[in-house]
Formats: C-alpha cells, structure tokens, sequence
C-alpha cells in the first residue's frame, strides 16, 4: 500500500503555489504583462555571464571523469576549502574545509541541520512570520516546531514571547535574515541579544541550543542596513546558504553548511549530515555545479533592481497609509493588510490582477507578502493597479490607518 | 545535542570505502599504475562528447532563467514527457509524464521509491548477494529489510529462500538487474516467475507487494544476455534509474523512477514522491542536467570496454581454476574465494596490490567482488598480480576447486 503519511500531504497546495497557479492561468487569459504577480520569490535578473563562462570553460577544458565524477558525500574536499576560506575572509570566522557541508540549496542545508542536532520530540523554534516550507524541513524529523508570534513592530524579534516558548525541550532555534517574508535584516542588537538569551538557556537547562540560521538572501542587502553575520556572534551555531539567489540558480539546487569551528562536536556535524543523506539517497550536491561556484566564489548576479524596486513599492505603499517596515534586503515586503482577514483582502486584489499572498501562510495573519522579484517597469506598470485597488475597496481606509 | 543516531554512523566506514582508501595510499607509495584497484564502482569510460556539446549549447543559447531556474518538484515536466516516450518506444510500456519522478541518481530513486509505499515496521525483501547501501535506504525509512540468501549457482533468485522469508509483512521486493556485485542479469525466466510468485502472495495477503526495480546498469549488457524489462512482467512496479554509469556522469546526481502506469494508485506515486523530498529539502535535481539528459536520450559513453575487461578476467579466473558465474553485464564479476574466510583471502591479496572487495560486504561470504570498470591495458597487468597471488599462497588450490 502506498504511504498514507505522503499521500494526505498531496491534497494541502500550498497557497503561494495556489497563488500562482491563478496567475499563470489568468496570464492566458489577459497576457501575462497585464498580471502584476507578486507571488513567487523566483529570482528575475540573469545570471552572472562569469558563471556562464565558467560552466562552458570546464566543460570544454576540464576531464570529464573528474569534472563529472563521485564527489565525496559531504562536498568536493578543494570546493569546501574554497568556501571555508572566502567565509573566513569575509567575516572573520575560522572555518576549515571539514566544517562545510554541500547541499542541495538552502532548504537541504536547514533540513539536514536540523536533523544534526535534534532528535525527534526535541523541539525547535522559528519567529513568524516565517518560511512555510519550515514545517516540513522540522515536522518530517520528527522533532517539533514552536512558534514565536512576531514583532510586528520592527520585525526584528520578540524577545517577551521568546521567552515563553523556550523550555528544556528547546534543542535549536531556527532564524532567517535578511527575512523571508518580512524583508527585514536582524540588526547586531537583536543578534546580540538572542544569542545572550540563548547562551544563559544553555546553561539553565544544561544542554546545548543550537542557532540554526538560514541566509539565502545574505547578498541582496540595501544600503546602510545593519547585517551582522549570525554565527560570528554565537558559537554553537550553522550557517545555512544557497547560491540560488544570489546568482539568480534557484534550478541549480546549490548551497551549504558552514559549521561553527567553536560549536560542540564541530568537528562531527558535516560527516553526520553525510550520514544524514545516505538515508534519503541524495548524496550530494552536482559536481560541476560544486565547481563552478567555487571557482566564482564572490561574484553576483546585478542584485540591485531589487532595491530599486523595493523603493518603488515602499514609498507607494507608504504614501497609499500601509502600516509597513522598509525592507532592508531580500525582494520581499511585508505591509499590514487594510482589513483584519487577510486572505479576503489577497482575494479582492486579485480583482485588480494584484497576486498577492496573506500573512496566513508564513504564521502572521493580517500582513501580505509581495515578492517584487520582477522588471522594475512591471512594478511601475502596478501601482496604479494598486491605487485602484485600495481607492475602490478601502475608500479613506488607507489613508486613516 | 548532536543526534546520537548520526553520530554513531560515524565510525562504521564501508568496507568498499576502506578499501579504496588503502588502495589510495598505497598508490602514494609505488605509483598507482603498480596497484591494481578492483575496488570501487567508478566509471572509467569518458563523457560521450554530445552530452559536453549539449551542456555547452545549452549554456550558451537558452535564456539563463529558463535554463537555471526553478523545476517543479517532480522534475521539470517535458523533461519527463521525453523520458516517459523513450522508455515506451523502448519497452513498450504507457508511461506518461506523471509516471516520472525525477530523482537524484538511482540511490534517491530507491530511497524514494522504499518510501513512498511502506510505512515504518514493514519489511522490504532484497536478494544477497545486494549493495549495501541498500540498508540504509531502507533502515532509514523506519522499514524493515530482508535478505534472501543468495542462489549460488546462477546469482538468480533463490525461489526456496524467498518463499521462507516472504510473509504479510513484505510490502515490497527490491531487485537490482543487473547486479551489483556479481554482475549477473535476471532473465526472462526468472522476472516472470517472480512475478507469479509475488502476485500470489498479493492475493493470499490481500494487500499489495510492490516490487521496486534498481537499474543502474540498464545500459551496460553483454552479447548475447537474456535482458527483460522488469515492470513488463508486474504491474505493481517501479522502474529505478540513474545515468551515472551510462553517461559516465556518478557525480551529477541523475535519475528517475518510471512507476508504472498499472500499478495500484499509479497517479499518486510521482507527487508523493515530491512530498517526500520536502522533508529532507533536496526537491529536484539540477535543472540544467534535467535538460540535457533529456536532450541526449538514447547515447551512452562507449560502454564495450567493460565487456573487453570482463572477458580477460573471466577467462582467466577459470583457467586458475576459480568458480566463477559469468557477468551478464555491469563492470562487476563475483567469484568464489579460495578460502571460506574471504576477508582473510581479499586481505591476503593487498599483499600483492590486488585490491579486492569481500563479499561479506553484499550479504554474500565467501565471495567477493572486482570492479573492473578501469582501463584494459591495466587489468591485462593485474593477471600476473593475479597469477602469483593464487599459486603462491593457494598452491594447488585453485585449480583443484
């Protein structure tokens, strides 16, 4: 008989995906120009030409038997030093190749970690609002996760309700800055502060906490934003990356872990997440896309349309009465809905051919995410749609709130 | 805590693992052309030059978002609908895209395939001699394997043996033809009466057996070899695949499983599968290597090496008297050791830069494996090793066996 467990999750779509499938159909019907669809967090600038050139130089230059050949399972030992090195470079840390873990993207990275440091029944804390897919990457472990209502504030964290969900069953905490949904960054005070909070509920309960921080959007950061690096801060921490925003490979599936080289059993964590693997047949990572982007450690995709059009929205949205947080990277934002339910509220944008998604989904009701990861003219070409549509359906209501 | 679970996976290293690794170093010391490497499963024939061109041609002419981009989780959808209509030309099967799952080579396949139809405490019935990774596959899922002792005399199945451990826990049956370690295929004879045997026992227990095909080495048969099709013969099938022998591309991590369209809940299985690969955050394989094993269906690496090298061994092997069953196809052969104690036999040959694998490792002692997927000009130097290893320390015996 087949699985029943998997079998049931096959009716539950999420609803970003729901989302999106409304616009796709509904671009067939108006061409897609005309849909301003703000759904999906699919990077839209090209991917570095340097990547590309690196991908045909190995394949026409490099043999064959090496460039496509077994990596180890924990990642191609040269790729992992690469890694370790420019990580080291960049903020300081002290890692060497054995604390680097290849996955496939960030969500194999926050998985596996996971899996490294909990055992099922151990409980593990996010902040809302947060990524949906942590639900699966926590709940198919068997260890149980524990939500902290946000700080809607700032969207930074909120430390009063923090407290109240730590317990001794608090095995890790999982953050993620710059932030999807929200697009906030942790400032160095936040940071400072959980890992202050963390490390005297370490000692209380006498067991490790581990920090668990997933930074796919680490390079798509604002000016003058404050973007501490997490594990710098915290030593029983792991630092979860992908390239798949940053050089716009989200197909690719390509990121790592990096092991904090003070955390309890350092030295342990990456060949347990090999182990990790073998359980699920996955292995590793591509080689030749461990190589490649090893060998264009640094370079980016041209991530600045986001900020532009991060400004584009912001002051729209300001000037239309949202109560909203400027983001400080990421292509998200996050503004309060002008109506309690924000799923009605999604709907009636749909209306105007806006795609946007309630709060509901990353556990902060009463907000909407829009990915504005899209040509800077289509978000111009929406925010007449968007005065149209808050003029109509909240005559006054934004203006007042 | 670390997982204790992971952590103790840590020190039990693969035999085949330490055995390459001393292999390695020997090489260090008297040149790696002077050691002659049996061990691991590699494959030794280059790239075909199309697969190079089309990675190349892709990179260079298709829009990078299109190419980089995200898949669906069951793998990019025309990429399946080519598989779907290569295997049904091939093997006249019905196969459409929703059958397909694409996966991170054969190893994520069988993973998958293991979870998609048991639940923890079923039992998963495999055949010794068998990889063994497949415990972990397996074990891992919460399901219970079960080994079938070999049939000796032909490494077919040993029908006896499977009647004895068949009983209403067995969910599935996993074969792997051709097979790794001894090399043999399963011929029409035996597919169809394991079908026999196994629909029966659906009807006597009431519940489905499916039987999970691992096939890794579809592409690799000798002249003249008795090959069927598996899912052909049974309808509750699903089809594992990897091109890392055929295209001689292990590292890139790419495959599928084909479920068959007659199988109970045959819709479900491929979307069940994409549930399955949220919990571990792998979600698909890379895009780019989707498309251009899609666009190179049907070419394979010059694969007649491996039955160049498997006569030479062969041969030899029966002049000095080993018993041996002759390797169908795959670059493995499976002979007799020359002492009960084949640890004690592979151990002696290092002394002669003979680099075997015992066949205690595949379920099997008194056996052992010799992959001989390296180059002919080095297994016609290994004979020599060969030679002066059996008469020097099995005087007489080898011939007398």
């Amino acid at each position: 008989m087949i699985t029943q467990k998997y079998k049931d999750m096959l009716g539950a779509k999420s609803v970003i995906r729901q989302m999106s499938e409304w616009a796709a159909g509904r671009a067939k019907e108006i061409g897609s120009e005309n849909v301003f669809d703000f759904s999906l967090g699919n990077p839209s600038v090209a991917v570095p030409q340097e990547f590309t050139d690196k991908m045909v130089e190995l394949l026409q230059n490099r043999d064959t038997m090496e460039l496509h050949g077994y990596s180890q399972s924990q990642g191609i030992p040269s790729v992992r030093a690469k890694f370790a090195e420019f990580l080291n470079k960049r903020y300081g840390m002290d890692y060497t190749a054995e604390h680097l873990f290849m996955t496939t993207g960030a969500a194999g990275a926050v998985a596996h970690a996971v899996r490294a440091v909990t055992q099922p029944g151990d409980e593990v804390i996010v902040f809302a609002p947060y990524f949906p897919e942590y639900d699966h990457y926590i709940g198919q472990t068997g260890a149980v996760l524990r939500v902290v209502p946000a700080d809607t504030e700032q969207f930074q964290i909120n430390f009063e309700e923090l407290d109240k969900v730590l317990n001794p069953k608090t095995m890790a905490v999982l953050v993620n800055t710059p932030n999807n949904p929200s697009g906030t960054v942790y400032g160095t005070e936040t940071v400072k502060k959980l890992a202050a909070v963390l490390g005297a509920k370490q000692k209380e309960y006498g067991h490790d906490i581990f920090l668990i921080s997933d930074e796919p959007y680490r390079e798509i950061l604002f000016a003058g934003v404050d973007a501490p690096y997490v594990s710098k801060y915290y030593d029983n921490s792991l630092s979860c990356y992908s390239f798949a925003k940053s050089l716009s490979i989200p197909g690719e599936r390509i990121g790592y872990i990096a092991v904090n080289p003070k955390c309890t059993d350092s030295a342990l964590i990456s060949p347990m997440c090999a182990q990790i693997s073998r359980g699920i047949g996955h292995n590793c990572p591509p080689s030749i896309i461990q190589i490649a982007v090893a060998e264009t450690l640094g370079i980016t995709s041209d991530l600045s349309v986001y900020e532009t059009n991060m400004t584009l929205l912001y002051d729209e949205l300001v000037s239309l009465g949202f109560e909203v947080v400027k983001p400080g990277g990421t292509f998200y934002i996050f503004p309060k809905a002008l109506e309690e339910d924000s799923v009605a509220f999604c709907k009636k944008a749909m209306n105007y051919d806006l795609v946007l998604v309630p709060g509901d989904s990353f556990g902060c009701p009463g907000y909407f995410r829009m990915a504005y990861c899209v040509e800077t003219e289509k978000v111009k070409r929406a925010l007449p749609a968007l005065r149209r549509f808050v003029g109509t359906e909240y005559p006054g209501k934004g203006h007042l709130a």
